[in-house]
């Protein structure tokens, strides 16, 4: 694999920041491209053609940039068109879903699994087969939350009693013991996480983007020692995406967000 | 004003149905159709630029049905667009609020007068200016609602908890009689009227679609007696529009509906 010094990452929105932050502790020396198409945000509702076709054009928009090698930082995106953008595009790309199912696998004691996911992510019964190919014992449990990235996505904090009601009838489909381990499927969740612990006590959370962060430095032949830069772009302006993404990012900060016309890609 | 038979309704989603429901009311003899931007709803959390943007497209898809005039059934486009689309395109648009600020000055005693709507909604300022060129002693209290337009679009029902404590905390602004009138000044709003009711007895609620079915059927020179029929189309398929649709209709059906990739016109 050539040498990546320049690296695209995308998602919906808000999410993929969760993925750049991981990335950022796991790896140096980056030139990162992050593009979140915040005018489109949320992809999960929506159907299969519709997030293979933004995909194409989040895809397109980062080789513009240069990158050597893009990361789908939207769990949406990694099990309904990985496949087909990997097939497609003369790039390196590289979802989220491989590196998470080997690690609920590898944490998971009973085999017992669950996934919380959008709809299209739980529609898709891509963690289920990647999961079931590395472990074929293992039982996967499925729960398509359609609320959390709107309610993310509007700034309603993890202790909100909002969040807290969304986040309890979620996990009820877990109750009891049924599963030790809960992947995390979309990189808009770990937002959520410490609400999450809270109310499924015992349970191992993945961090999807943490997985594939720890994966990616593995795989890359990076630069060590040197500091990581990142260029923010976004096809909505105007909506706060900055200060959002200041608040969450605990490794790299976002200072100037540039806009993109998504469409033309 | 050249007859009306074919007329163009747009929203971003499925709130443009309770405006059809209210025209389909009140007026007869009509060819409606309706497109729902299903693929990039929500438009309320967007800037005012790409709200201007997704509406130029969907009125040009409706001019590409040949229709005689547009109905904006979306309370964001409606306040953020309205002037440009009007200035810009050569068929009559009709939009939400001028009905609506008329409706409410006329139903409030107090002429102290609520609006709650999508954040470009309230950001605009278009209700308050509206209503005070109606009754110049008018004083607006807008609240800015963002979850409600996803709870709904994702199938979450009036008597729900969820739906119960986002309204109540919406609805906190206009406690203590500080107004007896509110606008619903989104389209999607009236799925939810019931449970604003309850939470705030002795207001009244104003829906917009009601109020413009109204001012259109004193407008139009409409064929009477005859029924009238709905092509629909979305920018996304697959997502239950057409089921959804069904369920809150009362006037018209949703059958059969059609897929328009909107990002070419």
């Amino acid at each position: 694999m050539k040498r990546i010094r320049r690296l695209g990452v995308f998602d919906s929105g808000l999410g993929g920041l969760t993925v750049l932050n991981e990335i950022c502790k796991y790896n140096e020396g980056l030139e990162i491209v992050y593009f979140g198409d915040t005018a489109r945000v949320p992809y999960g509702s929506r159907s299969d053609e519709t997030i293979l076709s933004y995909a194409r054009q989040d895809v397109r928009f980062l080789m513009a940039q240069e990158v050597d090698a893009v990361v789908v930082a939207c769990g949406t995106v990694s099990a309904i068109a990985i496949d087909r953008l990997q097939a497609e595009m003369d790039i390196p790309i590289f979802g989220v879903i491989p590196s998470a199912a080997k690690a609920a696998v590898e944490s998971s004691r009973t085999k017992r699994i669950g996934l919380i996911g959008t709809a299209a992510t739980v529609r898709s019964g891509a963690y289920k087969r990647t999961i079931t190919q590395i472990e074929p014992r293992a039982e996967v449990v499925a729960e398509a939350c359609p609320l959390l990235v709107p309610l993310i996505e509007n700034g309603c904090k993890p202790d909100d009693e909002l969040a807290e009601l969304a986040c309890k009838r979620y996990l009820e489909a877990f109750g009891g013991g049924r599963v030790d381990t809960i992947v995390m499927g979309c990189t808009h969740y770990p937002f959520y996480r410490r609400t999450f612990e809270r109310l499924a006590p015992g349970v191992s959370f993945i961090d999807i983007g943490e997985a594939l962060a720890r994966e990616l430095a593995s795989l890359l032949p990076l630069a060590k020692g040197e500091s990581t830069r990142v260029s923010y772009y976004v096809s909505d302006s105007d909506t706060g995406f900055g200060e959002i993404a200041s608040r969450f990012l605990t490794v790299v900060e976002a200072k100037e967000v540039r806009p993109v016309n998504i469409e033309k890609y």
